[in-house]
């Protein structure tokens, strides 16, 4: 990653507090209370055990601070980094009880950042050479939106809306009871400021003409096979960004991305990339 | 399902508010509110896309509620029900804008959940005829775990901890950091109240005959082969409760499940279960 | 106001419910609590006690509201209405008591947002029968971001980002730690997704020219005068929108919207507007 | 000031962490991690523009150590302090990307609280030589209450209650519907323990005859005129604590100051004080 | 109770919900799930197995509607009401899992607050014809100081400060810091504004002259003796309330009361007052 | 105490943090504002007054800290330490004004907490040498749970369940509805997993037997006398853990403990302990 830049302490911190808080329950981490002699320390390693692309290592950190401000922390990668299987991320050394008890708040931030990111890599690794980039959905795991849009850049891709409020796109639906693409986008482009961008999501080309004619920025090309869209790339002739979505996997992604579109929409890499799998190795 | 019992409004609104939250922002849905007139109304229903198994659907009523009071759902399928592709889950009328503003946040709550529901009713049912309860781990989705526990008994899952507070887990970190299963065990079950439920994880049965001697009130069997595992429930002779655990796949779980043991651990149906494909079908 | 979309109540109400925990401290409004019988009842009434615009009415319903679901409210204006001196806004009834206990911060909010719009539509009509667009900036008060946005659009402006995470704004800091306009805007550009506006602050014609050529969608106008502003717009041919800024007066905004500029930014509307005066008037 | 006790962090940071939240969004400042280079470090100086009190110095300060603790802050005035423009107030030192995402949030703070302290300092300066002093009201900013009345003291002023619970204030209102001056004062002295002022208001000096005579602590004067306040005054023979209040500007506040009133209250100087100018001025 | 104002709903439920929160924790009444038929009805009655005075029946109330709305709860005793054992507080009907759900959390706040008002009540009455109140301190359980507080009015004590931020008591660290009554009242008189009493506590009656002298509002005579008291009482003359304080029993304070004090405080009723003793009693 | 582990920073900060704003209100300590030279250093210690068992010492700590990061904080003494009256417990050095600030909050959490401990403690040591351990009860403060139940394990004492999810406890309530003790604790153990625990209260011998035949783990023996607990133990010969509940004093508590059963559990001890009497110290 050229430049991928952290997430604050502000985002963070409040949400890795939150899951220690509902890990450690009412009455903590009563193995290590039990087992763990108060005094025994210990060096732990995470290592990855699959290739991916690495993302949420503040969270892991911030799990291991939050728990115990003793322990020390050497990083060996960086968020955006490729991962082989054996590669070790970072080293936790310090109080035995403090690093056994954020683990598994610690690695949950990580599989699941990482495999996003990893997911996203791939993506982004299928269409290298074309001029698309991979875009992320709202469809998001709810209240981890502000880190797996976070993860997505970290693999690569490039962030879609936030949320409702940062950019208009107008769907079927709101085509639907605006009574079409013109009233839709006009009403759209009246309401937005200059710095809200206006996207509308087209099913045929007679729409992508109608929303180019209305002065769209972004036009959503919803389910075209390739051919429609490398017609869609003609009429439009650079006049709006054109974005590809709608059920595209890693094996149709290529194809595609060499029609020409600007950008490709996934959803699986937010709401299915499954965890990547990664362990602490703990020595005493 | 026999009898799920719902989670209470008090653990579902808190979540789903941060979710609108999160996805309003501070501006809100500013496309509906552009293209959608403000007396538009309308009739929406969630089907399924996919088979599986139904979870999150107070989620679900809970962001069109917290949305606009005025919206009524009606309920056509419950949690913990079998869907089939094109089954309806329930319909929703009312104000337009209302329901698309809402429509996301419901979305992936119920995609999310009946992913995690629907991959756990899967290892139930490759299970089936066995003795073997399929249960859930600590893997899960950062500040999710109460709602993805729950999605595991609406697939037909049984839970494990919750926390760290619920239940001693003695693993191999501690063992090692206790100097054996004997004195890691004596000391767990010194400092266990009446109400606490003692584990330990074995790799060996050598390690599985201390753990009985001592007491264990039950042992995770962790990563044996079916002929070992068969073994161990033949030594374990109905004292301890076992459970077999690491990597096992929907390939596996039969092999697995047969041998005899009481509880199949997988850490996939909360950590990598994709979601379920379902959409929100709106005419006005 | 042809179509203000209403705050939610999730906007709203953690606002309101703040204001009022502030007000009442521990002890709650022991002056009404010693000196109103718990039976009695009133009825009182908002009334504008100067000319402008309404904005917060749901701000105060909710005041009433969360202190007594029992008072009763009657609405005669609605936000983005006109008010002259005299104007009875709403009608409330019910307990003495309750409405004694939520005055205040009803007003207070009241008074705060209808100064906010009322500031607004100040400039927006003397501008009239111009294109230009009055617009707001960040210097809101802190935490009020919302509904400060929210008055501004109840006095007929639009709103400018409600963050620094939705839209880029080149500022000349931006551009002298980047050396220059250039390489500033070819940056964000390539950071900038498809949905993410890129807006320059410039200070000479020069810099105007180099913007346009780097492709940014919106320039900030500073600082200058309207013969200058009037040549940017030539310069510009509608390839940008337009920006003025800085110092921007009633006195002065007339000059500067007939220079043919797209938008006008006013901080002072939102960071110093005054309160407008309103009053409870009750009678028992 | 001779001493100014300065608000905890305790108060500060939480309400300074969420405005930088507001400020930040979900995604950030992107503007600048796309156009500033991470190492670029910079220094920075808040200037004042215009002449006033200073007030709010530690929520600037927090809010550059919440974006960055790496970040060094050289405080060259304190609050309450004089300002002529051109002041240095502070200077912050450090990454350039973390001074320029603090920015807005800290003059935000700085400004309004600037703003308050200045205009609190006029009217104390307009009295100066007269035993009256300046307070303030419960017509505040929602949510700031705690800042605003901080900054009151900054400009020299004194408080009035922070709320409905930590003082009996009798207003025309609950005179109304207690009856009378005499039963409501009567009510009041019987509810308030040893430790609650009662202060009630009269519109006559009948009323204030009545108010004496019940024992009030306080007397609020509403809307007299300086020849009848003269009156209340001497009536009043320094029993009770006198405030003149409602409508008071600083054309009228000595004329009212000089009939020897103890207290002054403007609600002006909290609800609508303009902002006092401040300016951020880097070098990279 | 004549007259004992209600706290509102927003000082309660949030205390409450988080009660419940904590009780149910992450995985909710596993019992009445398990156990009780989703079905079942009961009818509950919330016996009195004590004398005592009642407090907190909305907390009760808030328990039994935060965990279900359908519950139907009859109030047969208000707070403030004598009880005698056997008599019924109040009666809910409804699904049975969720009364033995809120069971405990309802009983806890109400056997708290109901012990807290009791303890005040024995005091009150111990003083019953001498013109002594009883009142609170801050010596009350953490994050419990408002409800606390409301038990005391209930068992027919006056409040004392409800923090450190509303009103001043000068201690003996304070006066041996200032270097002396004279001038801690000095500097406490002139920071104050008319809407906040002075008290010090004096240890000797030469302190009493001298406080007397400095214009305190409010003397706290510690430790002394009834003959003391009398003298005390005596040389104020009227002129500043009295409160006696210090290790005061329900053995010892009649004598104190008869003295001729105004005020007598006493930590015990909120620090360590027993919980009184209630049941539910439940049929089906 | 020969290991008892701390409560994490993350669990104690937060509840300290919510008292420090209960005490401080919206304006903070006005007296140590007025009355304390900002330059005033101090020494304080803080002395048991009784003797007792302390518990709540990082509290304590937590308070001082949270409000003057610059006090510095000697221990003497560790929770689960016997106290005799005079025993220095920790000495606070530095701005006199913030030690008088955290006193009372510091103060309230130490009394409350080591209250209990010191309760707990006097059973404890009422049963030493018979093999039954005391436990607590969910008799416990709203909110304050788990400083409670540390509380309770600083005394000598082994918690019970921490809320409703952590075990099932069937009790007679569930019993009647369920339709019998066989009934109700199938349900239990078919829906508890291998990680819960399920205890039955039972008022006779005979649905003791029922409750060991039905598997059991523990049983809770509700309000026995002392012979029928030993028939009790005889019946259980060991197989599950018993419980004696009900009305247990410290003068009847080793009678109890001598009956040979496993867990003695007082309710007492988290609802009633009374607050352990401690003070503050200072020199200056």
């Amino acid at each position: 990653m050229a430049d991928l830049a952290p997430l604050p302490a502000l985002v963070i911190d409040p949400i890795v507090r939150n899951a220690l808080a509902e890990d450690l329950g009412r009455a903590g981490d009563i193995t290590s209370e039990a087992t763990v002699p108060t005094n025994a320390t210990a060096r732990a390693e995470i290592n990855a055990r699959q290739a991916g692309v690495l993302a949420g290592l503040d969270c892991a950190r911030a799990a291991f601070r939050l728990v115990d401000t003793s322990l020390k922390i050497a990083v060996l990668k960086a968020d955006g980094d490729t991962l082989q299987p054996g590669d070790t991320i970072c080293v936790v050394e310090g109080p035995a009880r403090s690093i056994l008890t954020a683990e598994r708040v610690a690695l949950n931030f990580l599989g699941h950042l990482t495999g996003i990111a990893s997911a996203t890599a791939s993506f982004v690794q299928a269409v290298g050479g074309t001029k698309a980039r991979i875009t992320c959905t709202r469809k998001t795991t709810p209240n981890l939106r502000a880190l797996e849009k976070y993860a997505v850049r970290a693999g690569g891709g490039v962030n879609h809306r936030f949320g409702l409020d940062d950019g208009i796109l107008i769907k079927d639906n709101h085509i639907a009871v605006a009574s079409g693409v013109t009233p839709a986008l006009t009403a759209a482009l009246a309401k937005a400021g200059h710095m809200v961008r206006v996207e509308i999501e087209v099913d045929t080309l007679d729409q992508l003409r109608e929303a180019l004619d209305g002065g769209a920025h972004a036009i959503l090309l919803d389910n075209m096979d390739p051919a429609t869209l490398r017609q869609a790339v003609a009429i439009n002739a650079g006049r709006a960004a054109l974005e590809a979505s709608g059920g595209i996997t890693l094996g149709t992604v290529r194809g595609v991305a060499e029609t020409g579109v600007d950008y490709i929409s996934v959803g699986w890499i937010t709401h299915s990339a499954p965890c990547l799998d990664l362990g602490l190795d703990i020595s005493f």
